[in-house]
């Protein structure tokens, strides 16, 4: 049985998130349906990151088995072919040994979130964007995010449904960088816990906003308690950018 | 009559264009029907560009009169309320002289054209560029594009509706830049014709394909004929950026 590795780019608005679901159209669903299109075979897909809905991807790795040995740019192709016209695209397809696990063979992830900070609310960024009409400092916000860097128990940022056994994760980048009305929080870890980076982000939106210092931000982390944290920042901002092996 | 400038952004895919139309929803009727809701009056706006159906903008320079002498950014705020949930946005307002005229004051106006040069369809970006899935060579197409810089008849690359009386434009800069999957092509003119930049895209994706050499856009352009330019480029990967005064 030949394995495929695939990297994919959604647009998550229109998706109850990556995982197959009774409630919507999820991204995995559309993915195995455009693989029984292309070779009739009935395929289960494995994905680094569960995305939530609305969650973005550029960069999300899949892999899967077929039957049939094809040259991975005609699956590829064939996928693209047979994804249209929903918004999922497969940028690159490649075989890859048996051993290799989309979710539990990646040694790192890496995350964007985007929030567009002016008072005018976003156009041809819609559903791709936090907007926040008040004026937040980025430097306090980058600042402030190192404090969450490294090995702790994240379960200040946890959400409800999270499945991880373990609440300790290590967090090896945050970094929050304004570009021109667009502030940016580039975040990279092994692997997060549901909802971490979004509930991080609502957090530094806090400390942008000049509510919390650096100082309370670690003591909401310290506290280990969900109810100490800031809100939950919306999916729209968020994608999945890279999966490193 | 106090005077007012905005400076707006849309998302122009679900519009038939900035002006306004029986065919179907116009930006210029949308922010008038903005503008009747805030103050009741029935005020005419005049806009820098007019931006086809599907174009975009992300700084749109537009002016009208009102009765009354609003604060700027009332206006601004008013019309940004009442303008929901439509893709468009006022970035700013300002009081100016009757004098000022949003079309006819403008020195300069700039567009972007975004293209998307990869064997995937676009999913985030969706209807905000061109998706060209053969390879172009960004460098030759900036090459070539330098031909067509300075005072010329550029009939080859007018929309057959053009309205302008004299096919001369003086084209200021034309550069396109690749920067990873994306070649943005940037243009400046003090005004252009019809479809100009878009139809001037479509022949530098001749170029970047290796279909026409700098000679052969040299040559298209001194034909001053509409049959020997390239086709004209889709409104989707087009921006109105910027209008200088």
């Amino acid at each position: 049985m030949p394995r495929y590795k695939l990297t994919i780019e959604y647009d998550g608005t229109p998706f109850v998130g990556w995982q197959r679901q009774n409630n919507g159209p999820s991204v995995q669903a559309a993915l195995e349906q455009a693989l029984h299109r292309f070779c009739g075979e009935t395929v289960m897909t494995y994905a680094a990151g569960r995305t939530d809905s609305g969650v973005h991807a550029l960069g999300q790795v899949v892999h899967f088995d077929l039957t049939k040995d094809w040259p991975a740019e005609t699956v590829r192709n064939a996928l693209n072919y047979h994804l249209r016209p929903q918004p999922i695209a497969v940028l690159a397809s490649e075989a890859v040994p048996a051993i290799f696990h989309a979710r539990s063979s990646a040694k790192a992830r890496r995350y964007v979130y985007r929030i567009l900070n002016r008072h005018a609310p976003p156009t041809v960024t819609r559903n791709r964007v936090w907007h926040v009409h008040v004026p937040l400092d980025a430097g306090a916000m980058h600042e402030a995010a190192q404090a969450l860097l490294g090995m702790h128990d994240f379960s200040t940022f946890r959400g409800s449904y999270c499945q991880a056994k373990s609440p300790v994760r290590t967090l090896d980048r945050l970094d929050a960088v304004r570009s021109g009305e667009e502030i940016r929080v580039e975040a990279q870890a092994r692997s997060f816990l549901q909802h971490q980076v979004r509930n991080m982000v609502g957090s530094l939106r806090l400390v942008g906003e000049g509510k919390w210092t650096t100082a309370d931000l670690a003591a909401a982390l310290a506290a280990r308690d969900r109810t100490k944290g800031g809100p939950t920042a919306p999916p729209d901002g968020l994608y999945l950018v890279e999966v490193l092996y």
